[in-house]
């Protein structure tokens, strides 16, 4: 198969020969190569200035990430045989880490698969499609995971507002086989049902796998707050770790359904306590009515979605995190989770610095988390690593 | 008792108030409350500039760092009550932590107790004091740890050389009870003796543990080498996490005697293999004898000791990295440790990458781990962090 050539200007090859993978539409010498000549899904050979090539890139002409590469060898395109060896790739990784089938299978840019994101359940396996290039080779991506993992059901939780900026529709679909709408998992030896279809994104979050399971030292025989628990992970983990009572706060009746279930799935249904609302509103009741708790979670959502929205997050994180802080006994834990890619670590540590001093009370630092190894980062693409987990003791300044 | 003032110059409180524990002798208003009354060890009641206590600080009035916050209140000396009651309070933190009595009790600042290091092996205690302050008050120190512990012996290791700064002799001295030349101890279920006498420091690094813990799914079946073994912590612990082989190479024969000894402890001597050497030599002998390896573990001594270390330093990680990556097998893990204070993560993994790049490799980051929660980060002191660990996935390019 021949491939049209897609032309970068004087030194535009240098981030990618430094291992990155975007080619952004300002890079292109559209004199030579005009970026109107290609349609969403295109492959292309790219090349430097110099006419060097580069490896094979595919295109989304419309966006200001208008190519990502595929290969750097230029015999490799992407279509069906190429998605099987990534996967088995991508397979060795999980199955060499975990035991059990759950996990993330396919991580985007760092499984070198731009715009897939794959979480398996077992048999059953969650889909989301970010690029016009991955849904123009929906077909491949499904046959691929067929042949490889020989699933049960094939769900496309094509529904992230993400796929508007590469206007692509929103959708859910069975792509294959039967889905249940909510299919069983294990994490850290607890055992979990998720929503795939009504859930957030694939329904489960594995990024805090590792996370979760360091709460077992801190939790036995504790009173524990899980905010933002969406159905559990956290929370229902704490319970079976030992926890000797969990109340988790969340927005939506549904996830807090998911709570019960899975609390009962795991028979530690008779410690938890699940309270509806928002969190803040739910933290000020909580102050009011003088309750506190040994250890703290706090999840939220990305409050910082867009780098303009770096103050009102930090803001955000900033007030959460204090709130929780006086809610703690004397010598309690906060574990501060973020998962806004735009928030760097240090500045979460630094919030819970001030927050900290703000209240009088002496803080350690004592664990530093990030997302688990089957959400590899790519160390050229930092916009791959999102999670920050810190675990904090928070004592009386005596 | 009544203590002398410290007076600080305008504005100087502002760096204690956001959390910091240093004074810095140019802070000081030497007018009002010169530094010359001060003899090292003695303390003060620390004054902003306004005349508003602060809370009491030990003196090093010849350093630098010429005073340390020991307490926020001024009623808290440091005396033996107050360290029988930190002490306390490091001890319920490593209990609620660890299972069996093998860890770092104490870290210095990060506990509120500037210049002093405790780690405890069972019965067995091993103590730095790296101020002057602490070595004034070495009886009381020994006295609030027999009281809390009632160990069989505590061996002073006052032989760093960061002592010399402090104007503080070198010397090794048991101040209490009985302390073998090795001492037992278990780490993530292995059991280990160290040279507690003889030995790098006190005898073990425990900073390590949680990533020596991480190693178990990466090595089962796996042959691993182990560079900077020193007796080995990472070595022994991959053997008894099921690895096929494991190559230790360290310039010290005595450090190797110390992996035999420990591989034997544990029933995995015959897949130990030692070799005695500079690491950049046994790195090109590896080379020239086409030996591979299917995981890698760099654990070197602190490369960047002081900050005008860093370019020649970082120059050394590439070094090693990039040899050590040359002996990788096709889908192969490299776990880089650093524990120079003075490289922050994001270089190291920066030097990770290009050396990848530079080996035409794909490079993905599975995991980032730091010191353990018995080595706590005091926020506000960048000091107190110093443990790197990257573990990484080297692919082909293809």
């Amino acid at each position: 198969m021949s491939l049209p050539s897609l032309r970068l200007k004087a030194n535009a090859d240098r981030r990618l020969r430094a291992g990155h993978l975007w080619v952004y539409s300002n890079e292109i010498d559209v004199a030579a190569t005009p970026l109107a000549g290609f349609a969403p899904g295109d492959q292309a050979i790219l090349e430097a200035a110099g006419g060097k090539p580069l490896g094979v890139v595919a295109m989304s002409p419309n966006n200001l990430i208008c190519a990502r590469l595929v290969s750097r060898e230029v015999k490799h395109i992407l279509d069906k045989s190429l998605l099987v060896h990534r996967l088995n790739v991508c397979l060795s990784l999980r199955e060499r880490l975990f035991d059990k089938p759950f996990y993330r299978l396919v991580y985007g840019d760092s499984d070198l698969l731009p715009g897939l994101v794959v979480d398996r359940f077992g048999d059953h396996v969650v889909v989301q499609l970010a690029s016009a290039t991955m849904e123009h080779h929906k077909h491949d991506v499904v046959e691929a995971l067929v042949q490889v993992l020989k699933p049960t059901g094939i769900l496309l939780r094509n529904d992230a507002s993400s796929r508007d900026a590469e206007g692509l529709p929103r959708y859910v679909d069975t792509a294959y086989g039967q889905v249940p709408d909510w299919v069983a998992l294990e994490e850290n030896g607890v055992k979990f049902e998720a929503p795939v279809r009504e859930g957030q994104k694939t329904g489960w979050f594995y990024d805090h796998r590792m996370n979760r399971a360091r709460l077992a030292p801190y939790v036995k025989g504790k009173r524990v707050l899980d905010l933002f628990s969406y159905i559990g992970g956290w929370g229902v983990q704490a319970a079976a770790f030992g926890a000797s009572e969990v109340m988790c706060v969340d927005a939506s009746g549904f996830a807090l359904d998911g709570v019960e279930r899975n609390a009962a799935l795991n028979g530690v249904a008779e410690k938890m306590a699940c309270v509806e609302g928002d969190v803040f509103e739910a933290l000020k009741e909580l102050k009011a009515s003088e309750e506190r708790f040994d250890v703290i979670i706090t999840d939220p959502p990305a409050f910082i979605k867009r780098k303009k929205d770096l103050k009102n997050g930090e803001a955000a994180y900033r007030r959460l995190n204090e709130q929780a802080m006086r809610l703690l006994n004397k010598d309690g834990i906060l574990v501060s989770a973020s998962c806004s890619m735009h928030l760097p670590e240090d500045d979460l540590q630094n919030i819970l610095l001030t927050s900290a001093r703000h209240l009088d009370r002496n803080i350690q630092l004592l664990e530093r988390g990030s997302q688990g190894p089957d959400h590899p980062v790519h160390p050229a693409i930092h916009e791959t690593r999102y999670i920050k987990s810190l675990t904090c003791r928070l004592l009386p300044n005596s």
